[in-house]
């Protein structure tokens, strides 16, 4: 197995703390699902790039084919060195730093067996430049919703935002509306949740706090709404409308994604990136 | 059923005839295609854009979902009007058009049922700004790649190039494997065969004839390849492998191909754009 050393630049030096709880969160997450589960376990892989490579890092992928997850992807990425000039383009405060950046993240997408329970994304990630700034967001994607698994989900992550600023929950929430919508189909990919990018309010341990409240609130509500779901009965019908809707999940995320873009822009491990793909979907 | 009525305007007058010989080809595609199925008969929808929308036009299409081609999908499209600003900086000539354009063509994607029947694609296209052009091109992505197959399917496109100029054959299918290729896969997409797009000689009667031999090799070679593979045994892994294969497909065609993305800012009907979607695809 191999070890990401981060570099001692000052860039990376912000990233290396944020690396530690993505990956302690990672581990609880693992813990949950698996018991969740009830049968299957995570799959272990670290993979980091070739030496020699432009960029430097690379990630800890975990992933599990389960009884109940059908496949989940639970990835705690770490990339940093100088950007590609498209990358320059994309990224706040790249100009000014000569192209030199970090970023990591915890992203995790889960497709599940039973089509009563909602696909659901959670991913939270630290960004450094010449700036500094925090991103994340959980949204929950139903193919048949439930209004008490909507309700629960938005409850928990307007908790998560109470407790860091009054408007919080309402800006991320409509943040959340529309980025995960799908332009095309003219529909949003699901029942929405919260979405924030490009976070410095200048308190940055406050902003740390709401980032890594916004992890917790999405482990202590997914699993509850799973274990809701999880044994409902469903017919054949049932499940090709979930491998519809699923097919929907990859329009969003090949087309739209930022995650999915900034992995294709820096030349990341496929598997990792597109770990968000799911394990089987339609287009009938 | 609507009509598609083009307008007077003299960029949309050299489209008009080229989709005279689109429909014409489409509809000696349908009746090859149902004849080989031997069952299955494609469905016709016509659809256009909205009164009043920015656009005109709208398109045919034709969609089998049968026992031999499990998914197939031959489509004719015509769309006019004034550009978008992002569609002005992509098409040549489009600035000095003052945004005005007309593009038509013919695009189909076969999904096989038989995981030894490759996929197919092919596209013949006509556009005009204070330019005109044509473009197209025909390739193949086998999950099981036969010798015999690759070498007449490239052998029939090269009498159609040679037929109309000495290295077209060459040009084109090196222009074909560089952008039928998966950079975040580092893989191609399939076997190959031809891609050209731009092409103006100053002779658009030469050019129009190149066009429609390239639609007719395609016609002649692909219901051979058909033929040969379609009842041949396979097992659940071949199965397997051939939606694997097919979601690389998904990936090229919603992360880099052109016509998917024409399709997405001209606000065209997505069900025609994403027709070359798999009717199942897997991530395992």
């Amino acid at each position: 197995m191999n070890t990401i050393t981060p570099t001692a630049d000052p860039e990376t030096g912000f990233t290396v703390e944020a690396v530690k709880f993505y990956r302690d969160l990672q581990e609880r997450i693992i813990v949950a699902f698996e018991e969740l589960d009830g049968g299957g376990k995570f799959e272990r892989n670290d993979w980091t790039r070739e030496p020699g490579h432009r960029l430097k890092g690379g990630g800890y992928m975990r992933v599990m084919r389960g009884k109940v997850f059908e496949k989940v992807g639970v990835n705690v990425s770490h990339v940093w060195g100088t950007a590609s000039e498209q990358g320059i383009a994309q990224m706040p405060g790249a100009k000014e730093s000569g192209g030199k950046f970090a970023a990591c993240g915890i992203s995790l997408v889960a497709h599940m067996a039973n089509p009563f329970v909602p696909t659901v994304h959670m991913n939270i990630r630290s960004m450094a430049t010449s700036k500094t700034w925090l991103g994340g967001g959980a949204d929950l994607t139903p193919t048949f919703p439930f209004d008490e698994d909507t309700a629960d989900f938005h409850a928990s992550l307007k908790q998560a935002c109470d407790g860091y600023r009054a408007d919080a929950y309402k800006e991320y929430k409509e943040w959340c509306d529309k980025y995960f919508y799908l332009p095309h189909r003219k529909e949003p990919r699901g029942v929405g949740g919260i979405f924030f990018d490009d976070l410095d309010s200048g308190n940055q341990a406050a902003d740390f706090v709401f980032q890594r409240s916004v992890g917790e609130a999405f482990l202590d509500i997914y699993p509850r709404i799973v274990r809701r779901r999880k044994d409902m009965p469903f017919t054949e019908a049932d499940r090709d409308a979930q491998l519809v809707k699923r097919g929907r999940y990859v329009e969003f995320n090949l087309v739209y994604d930022r995650g999915t873009k900034f992995g294709f822009v820096t030349d990341a491990n496929p598997e990792a990136y597109l770990m968000s793909m799911p394990p089987v979907a339609k287009w009938p």
